[in-house]
This record gives structure tokens, sequence and C-alpha cells, in this order.
């Protein structure tokens, strides 16, 4: 059952140690089949060097275990959320990387501050608002999940054009096209989050980059008039 | 005479340069055998890539020498006063890991920020306070173990539920149920260590995080109603 | 045609991420021959690890594409303005690497705080002015070109002299008498602008070093006294 | 000639880049035999993974090359200078490594902040004085080792107890009893510079350690009552 798939979200959970996105199991990876409308997510807690493709976990968007042996990840439910409140993303990737969960920890959305940031995220990479004790003590997978689809409708951000968020005093959430280019999307998440926090550290004051530049960049890579690879 | 245990002692002393937590022979593992209340530890001042499991010390709770020819970790004094006074762990680890020992060489304990840290350790890594001329000059190893203890009792803090330590202007023990685990959460300890110090370089007025969402991150992993992992 | 350019090109471009200057494809290098006015530049967003020398695009310095199946670079017209204007480099290198860019992001030249500065870059190594709306929205490419070279010739800088610049709110530029020089002296590059990054959170107001330490360290590699290494 | 010690010092200069102290060819070792009096020496900016031990240049205290085809290390006054006021000493490390560069660059000496410091060294680390004008335009190398030694003898300071120095905007010099040792006490102090940049950032207001700490440490692993280690 979407053999293929398993493979890839495997792949894409093994690729995290080697981008040095993650400690330990402090991460995962799913990848979803929009057709039968099933994910796939790594298994909770088990470590990176004795997974197979048979470990992971396929389930359902309502949370329920379709096929599999293992628990899938403790965020199975935040995934869900995402998968169905942003409908084009097909693979999405939570870390604890080190500079992002920093801004994430600081409270703080990661400015636009050059065209590194600008080549993938069109605009800043939000922070989310605190949660609220009832959220925290609820659902509390789930109800992040909700914060994060919050802020983005809530400023009208199009989750194709910023495909990653932190999660306020936790760390970020990140998404592609599929599960290899969620873990893509997540280290250039990591890569100007630590450019980001040096910029700060050089000139406080920095503004955020010029809104020209910023579309710019953006569209020579992203949309219809793309000029960027071997397209 | 606790060939397992020794064996275990080694590996968790030999995963120290693996995990970047050492340079040279800075640092030091041990392990108990509770029944018989002997400790296991490494010999002081050997090269990490010449240490066998034959290399390793046993010694009683008052430090005497039970088998073995090399002479113990010079830490051993402050390991013997925790596992007397802490008596649920199974392993203790000292290092000079990096970002964790410029935390305790600037007198600070690190703040709880976010879910990495809440995940491991319930409440802020405490730093100790400074030792007095007579503990110094006295005897300085046992007495860097009660300045530990009086930290944790004089704060009523359950020593399983933070599993470590910052010593003022020297740098970290951490311990855990076994060696394998206390060097686990000794990765554990850096890594928090230096993203506490980018928060703060990102938002110098950076609050600690919610109570709430520490109890559920905490509880999510450690006691009777944990739901993280296969268990 | 031009084999040997383009296997030192294609050499060139692979030592950027073994020296840890690109993430993914961020980066690329080309390589000049002066006799037939050709340019031999890296293909756009190929990965390096399946990247041959035969990939490699030739073009002439207007950017008409003489030899090559695959597009050049979209950086291809700045490294043309550089090369028409600085006439006796023979190799350019184009990276995001973390700390070079950081101060770019910053809008902040880099000072020369040491001699290990000096060794290399006669002065600062200069952050050009913003781009206006006009120059981003129209050949972008091409301006990034002129402004640097605006920033050289306004400031009556040798390009010789100073091998690199920032390119304001994107990242550096950098070159040298080959392209295996030019992507040497881009290693120097990112490890200047780490070393005066930690030196500003040493000590905040440092001044920039001595002139006469300036003159003495970079004339003792360069020019016609130069009394470093077996020449 | 001096097999032995040309040994050493080759391989105390091919334990540089392994410990990551050098980019490219900067930084060098010597040793001395001070039976003879000569000193052997790597040469001038050659590749680190080029060189054999029959390279190694020997040269007496004078500068006058006893053995060897090529240049000694542009660096050679200033060793010899150690070499004749610190009789003790039996080799030296030049280095340009990041955090103890960047110290150097801002002119400030590293502080003694913890016991990972005091364990090697009695003492802050020294930034010696600018240069002036006629020292920089003279012979620069030999004045640099003048000055060194005038930041040492003017303050007081045993070279024994305080293997190492930060010649002001420029870079550290380190020594010890052999090469290997003073590759060693290099190693050390690069990470004592990276701590000390941290620990300020962490809390920049931090005083230097306690007295009576930073001798029980020194003292622990150093002179008649040393006890760390199996002495």
């Amino acid at each position: 059952m979407l053999e293929s798939l398993k493979e890839k979200v495997l792949q894409a959970n093994l690729a995290l140690p080697k981008h040095k996105l993650v400690t330990f199991t402090w991460g995962n990876v799913s990848g979803i089949d929009r057709e039968s409308g099933l994910v796939v997510i790594k298994p909770s807690g088990l470590d990176y060097d004795e997974m197979t493709s048979d470990d992971m976990v396929v389930v359902d968007l309502e949370g329920n275990v379709v096929e599999g042996d293992l628990k899938p990840s403790s965020d199975t439910a935040t995934h869900l959320i995402l998968y169905k409140a942003f409908t084009k993303i097909g693979g999405i990737v939570h870390t604890h990387s080190t500079a992002a969960t920093s801004w994430a920890q600081a409270g703080r959305s990661i400015p636009a501050y050059g065209t590194t940031h600008a080549d993938y995220f069109y605009g800043e990479i939000p922070c989310t608002r605190a949660m609220t004790r009832e959220e925290i003590e609820g659902k509390y997978e789930l109800e992040t999940g909700n914060v994060i689809v919050e802020c983005f409708e809530s400023q009208n951000i199009d989750p194709m054009n910023i495909p990653g968020v932190l999660v306020n005093s936790h760390a970020p959430f990140v998404w592609g096209k599929d599960p290899n280019n969620a873990v893509h999307n997540a280290v250039v998440v990591e890569e100007v989050a630590d450019m980001a926090m040096k910029t700060l550290s050089i000139n406080p004051s920095t503004p955020p980059m010029d809104q020209t530049l910023l579309d710019r960049h953006f569209l020579r890579k992203h949309g219809a008039n793309a000029y960027y690879g071997q397209k």
C-alpha cells in the first residue's frame, strides 16, 4: 500500500540527520497521497538508523491508522490539520533545527533580509501567536495545527508562497510539494534563520529588504515567469 | 566484576567525543550498580581512543578503589556525592561542552525557553552558587558535589525532573537512569544551552516559556501519562 | 573547445561544497579565456554531484551561448560585466556563504580588523549601494554587475587589491587570477566575515586595523616586494 | 640531521588542519633542539597535504638556514625571539584560529572565566600592545617576537604558566614543552576563546573567575602537587 510514497517518506526522514536538522529522533516527515487522502508518516520516537519503509505508518485525514504496526509520530494531528487546510502541499517536515528553533523561542518572525530568503519565501517567515491554556491542555497537537492555519489565514498568506512557519516557543514546521521538497525547504529555513540572526548581530537595526528586490528574486524562481534552472 | 556495567561505562565515555561533547580528555562518565553500591568510572586523563573496558575503575561509595590498576577520574568524589544524594540515578556525565560551559561561566541558569527544553527538563537548568574559599581549598571535588546537592535541595528540585546542573565558573554535570541515558541528557543540555544563547541574541528580553506548555511537553514524555514513543 | 578551462571551472565549482561555501546549488564559478574572449560558466540550477565538464556552458562577452546544451547560470550577466570592467581577472565566484551573506544583508562593508584580512584584501571589502527600482525591474543581473563596477570605480578601488565585494541585501561576488584562485579568495572572504562578526561581538567599538600594519601584510604577499611562500 | 624532531614538527603541523585550527597554509609549528640550539620549522606557504619531514627547514637561533631546500616560514624570526627569551619552551605554534584571532582583532585579552581556562592558563591570555610604525616597517616579524616578550616581562608573567598570547590585530602564538604539546595548547586557546566569547554574549558583565578557584584548578594539573592524570 502506497509503497512508493512510503519509500519517499523514509528517504526524506533519513535526509534530516544528513542535513544536520535533527538531534536524536527530534523530527518527522510525512507525505500525502491526495487521491486516496492517505498520509504516510514516521513512527513515534524511532531511531533514524533503524527505520525501514515498512515502519512508516499510514493514517487517514482523521488520524485513524490504516496500516502499520507502530504508533505514528506524536505530531501527526498537526500534520493532518495542515494537509486539510493547505490543499496544495504534498509533504510536511517538523524539526527542532537550532537557529530556526531559536527564532521560535524568541517569539519572532524571521524578516526577509536578503535574496537567499527571497529565493524561497515571499515575505517574512511568520511566528505564530502563543497558544492559550485551553489549547495546550486540550487536543494540543491538533490545536498546534489550528494556530498555524489561523496565522496564515488571518494574514492572508498563501502557504505555497511561504512554505514554513515558526510555532511560538516550539520550532518550525515546513512544507512543500512533496516530502523531498519539504526537506529542501526545511534546510533553507534553517539557513536563513542562521543568517538572519547573524545579520542582526552585525547590524541590530537592519531593515527588511526592499520589496522590489523581494519580488524579483521570488518570481525569478517561482510562478509563470520563472527563469531559474533548466526550465 | 561488573563486566556488563564496565562495558556500558566504556561505551558511554566513547560516545562523548562522537557527540562532540569533549575536547581531549575533558569529560568522564560513571555508572552505579545500586545492588552492590559500587561505581564504575573512567580513569583519570586517559585518551578516549586507547581506553578499554578493563581500564574502567571500580570504587565504592566512599571512594576506595575496589578494582582497577589506574587512578579513577579526578572528579570521582563529585560523582559519589551525587549517587548518594540522588538515589534514583544510575549514570553521571561530566563534560566541558562549549555552550553549556559558557552558561556556567556566565553564572546563569538556562531558562526554559521552548519545548526542546521542556521535553527533557521540567524547568530551568540551575547554576550553582559560587563555592567558598574554604570549599575550594578543602576537599574540592567532594564539595563540588555538595554544592550541587544543596542547589537541588534548597530549591526543592527533583533530580529526576531536572537531570543536570551547571557548576558555577566550571561546567555541567548531567545524569540519567543509566550511563547511556546520562550521555543522551548531556547532548540535550548542550543543545538547549546553544539554543538559549541564540534565543537571547535574537531577543534579549525573551521571557521563560509558558508554564502550561512546559507541563504539557514534559509530561507528554515523562511520568504515568506519557504518550511519546512506542510505549 | 576550451576543454582545459572547462575542467578548471568544473573543479572550481566542485570545490564550493567541499569548502562549505554553498547549500544546494546556491553558487557558481566561471573562468575566462582572455585571448578568445570566451567565458566558461556553470549551468543554471544543476546539482553539484551530477555535473561533468561537458555540462559547462561557453558564452561570449555579450552573453550568447557559443557551446553547451544547458542554460548558463542565471547570474551570467553579472559575471560578464565584471570580466569586461575588471580586465585582469580570470575567474569569478558567487556564493551565499553564511557570514559574508550576513554582512551583505546588514548592508555593511567588512572592515579590515586584522592581518588575516590584510593578507588578502588591501582595505575593507565594500558593500554596494542598494539597487534602484529601475535597476531591479530592468536587466537585473546585468545591473548587479554595473553596481559592483560603480562601487569600485567611484571609490577608486583596484579590483586586484580587493578581489571581492558584497552585493547589498544579496551576497558576495569574489574573483581572482583564475577560477581556482577565485574560490580560494571566496574561502577567505567567508573566514574574515566570520572573524569580523565575532570581533564585533567581543568589542563592538573595535576600530579598523592600523594602516601601516595593513600595508605591511598586504605587500608581504602581493606585488613586487612580496616575500611570502616559496617565490 | 634532527630526523626525530623533523618528524615531530611535521606531525604537529599536520595536526593543525585536523584540529581545524588552520585554513589553507595559515599556520606553522616549530620545535627546538636545546642542546644544539637548532630549530626545525615548517617551510613558507606549502600545502599541508604535500609536506614531508624532509621539507622541514633547520635554522639556527640567528635565522641562518642550516639544512633544507625551501624557505622557512615567514614567521621564523618571531619563533626565534620566543625560543631565546622563553628558555624552557620546546615548541611553538602560530595559527589564525577563528575565535582566538577574533579576540586578537578586538584587542582584548581573554579573561579567565572558568575552570577550562584555569586547567591550562594561570590567568588571562594577554593581548599585546599595538606595534609602532617603526616596528612594523622595520624587522616586522622579529619585532612581533619582541612585543610578545615585552608583554610577558613587563607583567612578570611566567611563559610556562600562560603558554600563549594574542598578538594585537593579528592572531595567537602558543607554545609548550614540545611541538605536540604546543599544538595541544593551541587547541585549548581556541576553545577557551570561543567559550569566553559566548560567555560574554550570555552575560556581558561576567567577572573573571574567583582567584582561589583559578589556583586550585591550575595547580591540580601543574607543578609539584599536581594530582590529575595517571602521575
